[in-house]
């Protein structure tokens, strides 16, 4: 593009941002939430009990105390989620960023299997695959880690420097993970990054991989791909203590109000259950059972109810996707993710996210802030933009990912042209 | 008693002992469950929501994420029954006892208020005022603090053995307290103990009093206790900060699916609810919201439903205490709480507790451990048990401490004969 070219570019683009300003939009891309809709998809779970439905199988009342690793049914229908046996399972409350705070939390009291406490340490530090899930790395500072950045390639993080590092700092103690439609980026961990998660041999002996497998059944498209299982495949180069896995029905019943999950080695299942002995009674059953009246204890019922979610969601990515295409596909000023799933789209600009986030902002659409899909939130790039297209009806994403393209440009536009 | 009247005696408990064992039967006191008929009370809970009512009072979309700290309308809702303003209290999940945990906890991890992590120190200690709630201690046990026992009077804590430990030992970081029938004595704090707690200056700037209010609305009188208010005493001297309060439903309506509550100084909260932001996204606001259905809304109500529970288990109290003083009256062996709300009966005999529990155990009548009441299960005197008459039925409970009297008998004379 010649420079008279690139002027009257910048000219046009003022007018329009202008124009969506005069608009007085108010649009909300900041977080992955499920959409009203999808929401609607599960209201017959808020009836689906009855006055005298509150017995499990085995008879034991849910509205009592007790069965502190969650109903034996639960752990049976929820065990395909995460791939592992019933005995693996522990089924909890409503969220599954609880259960991995408190499993962290844990280690920095408790330490892991008996080792010496996290907090004992003058310093603990955890990997972060960047870009990455902010609410990951802001559990490890809370917690007082240090946030190691490493980058995530096509298919997973690399592995060459993930292997690199722990094999040399017995201080790192954990990585986070989101193996399925990554959070952001939407990447599918490959065969080869699974077999070398499974086979990693840290300098730490408490080191754990905390993988966050929160979209594992939300596919886009009908095909998925079929991961391999991080425990299985551990279990087979013995390694099977290596990994904590979580997983939840936030984004498939209801993300206040659904069940989640965690599954480990039969070792890390026991000792967990212990400390679990000590943090409560029980999680609630009654909600478990409600999961399980709506999904009439059947797996595939779950599979079909996530398409319900998939064509509800799979046009909004599409809007997001077009649209940059069309808007920005020509001018090489920016690439993006085109997952196949997930809750989210990973834009990138060089230099660019800030102030992109800024003026969607001025024009009245929010974003999840530049740099926080990276540890401190700082993008060494600035280059970084989650953007979670669920939410939004099909017109204000419409609407709002005009809003990003045009301001994707001006940005551009500014940096060359002053 | 004449040697020989007591041989009479003995010889006689024997027989009626083996007429006990003979009857195979199974009754358990082990734990403060609400009875199944206690539970039918709150049954339309579960059916109180309709399909369409998932909306907050301010139009948030109780089935989605978001809205840390509770619904606005059940922190009003609740508010009372911690006698706090609805900002100073954070209305959560289904288990109090897992927000002790995760408040006692983050004071390890991250200090309170910005003091040194409690779990960077070789040691820190925590109050146990004994005969107290063996999960409290397992907490703190858990977490690896040292537990100091605290004599109980019949006012509450020794306070002047509290006031004397706090001020002489910064590594005493936080005591234990169920304020209003407590675990198992059934003691009310006076007045006096009360605000002593609240102008408590310990050593520890960042001691923490942990102020378990689980049975403030469950009373077996019509005209109960008037207990001061922890917070409202402390802000009257300047010192609110001290403590942390909780309370839940567990025991109104579901213990399994209840909502639990904390409340503190403005101070508190704010600090609370930057960690909570860390350890979730939010509490089961559906829940909440079934709790607000089912009791109109109104705090008046929920103590109507408390005098429902009242009428079942009143008598229940009734019969442990009638048979106690009809077969143990003039023995002279034994002690006993004669409360007026909570859960529990505490039984004394000096010498005499693990030998009951295990006879009664060996005639099919569970009771909670021997020594459960103190730190690290160890009962200086094996005097104390804890009785639970809630859970069984009024016939099973008359068999149970008729079973309990005998081997009661049984024991001081085994002690005493040989």
């Amino acid at each position: 593009m010649q420079l008279e070219e690139k002027k009257a570019l910048f000219t046009s683009c003022k007018a329009q941002y202008a124009a969506f300003q005069a608009e007085n939009l108010k649009l909300d891309m900041s977080r992955g939430k499920p959409s009203p809709k999808q929401l609607d998809l599960t209201n017959e779970m808020i009836t689906c009990l009855k006055e005298d439905d509150y017995l499990a199988q085995n008879g034991l009342d849910c509205r009592n105390y007790g069965c502190l690793d969650g109903l034996p049914e639960a752990k049976t229908f929820f065990a395909p989620m995460l791939g592992v046996s019933p005995d693996e399972l522990i089924v909890c409350g409503n969220s599954s960023l609880n259960m991995m705070f408190w499993t962290m939390s844990l280690a920095m009291t408790n330490g892991v299997l008996g080792s010496k406490p996290w907090g004992k340490y003058d310093k603990v530090k955890v990997l972060c695959p960047v870009p990455g899930y902010d609410r990951h790395f802001a559990v490890s500072e809370y917690l007082g880690m240090e946030l190691i950045s490493v980058p995530m390639k096509e298919d997973g993080p690399d592995m060459d420097v993930v292997e690199k590092l722990v094999a040399k700092d017995d201080t790192i103690k954990a990585i986070w993970c989101v193996p399925v439609y990554s959070n952001p980026g939407g990447v599918v961990y490959s065969d080869d990054v699974v077999k070398r998660f499974a086979a990693l041999k840290p300098a730490a002996k408490d080191f754990r991989i905390f993988w966050d497998n929160a979209y594992c059944v939300h596919h886009l498209t009908d095909n998925p791909p079929k991961p391999l299982n991080l425990l299985e495949e551990a279990k087979k180069v013995g390694n099977e203590d290596i990994c904590y896995m979580f997983a939840s029905t936030s984004k498939i019943t209801f993300p206040g109000a659904g069940v989640a999950m965690m599954a480990a080695s039969a070792t890390n299942i026991a000792s967990l259950k212990n400390a679990l002995s000590f943090s409560t009674i029980g999680y609630d059953k009654m909600n478990q059972l409600r999961h399980l009246r709506f999904f009439g204890g059947k797996f595939e019922s779950l599979i079909e109810h996530m398409k319900r979610h998939k064509e509800l969601i799979a046009p909004k990515f599409a809007i997001v996707i077009d649209t940059l295409k069309r808007e920005l596909g020509d001018l090489g000023i920016a690439s993006w993710s085109e997952p196949v799933g997930g809750y989210f789209i990973s834009f990138d600009q060089k230099g660019c996210a800030k102030r992109i986030v800024q003026l969607c902002k001025e024009a009245g659409v929010v974003l999840t802030g530049a740099g926080a899909s990276f540890p401190y939130g700082i993008d060494p790039d600035d280059q970084n933009i989650r953007i979670s297209p669920t939410f939004p009806t099909e017109e204000e994403l419409q609407k709002a990912m005009e809003v990003f393209a045009c301001s994707a440009k001006l940005a551009a536009l500014e940096q060359e042209l002053g």
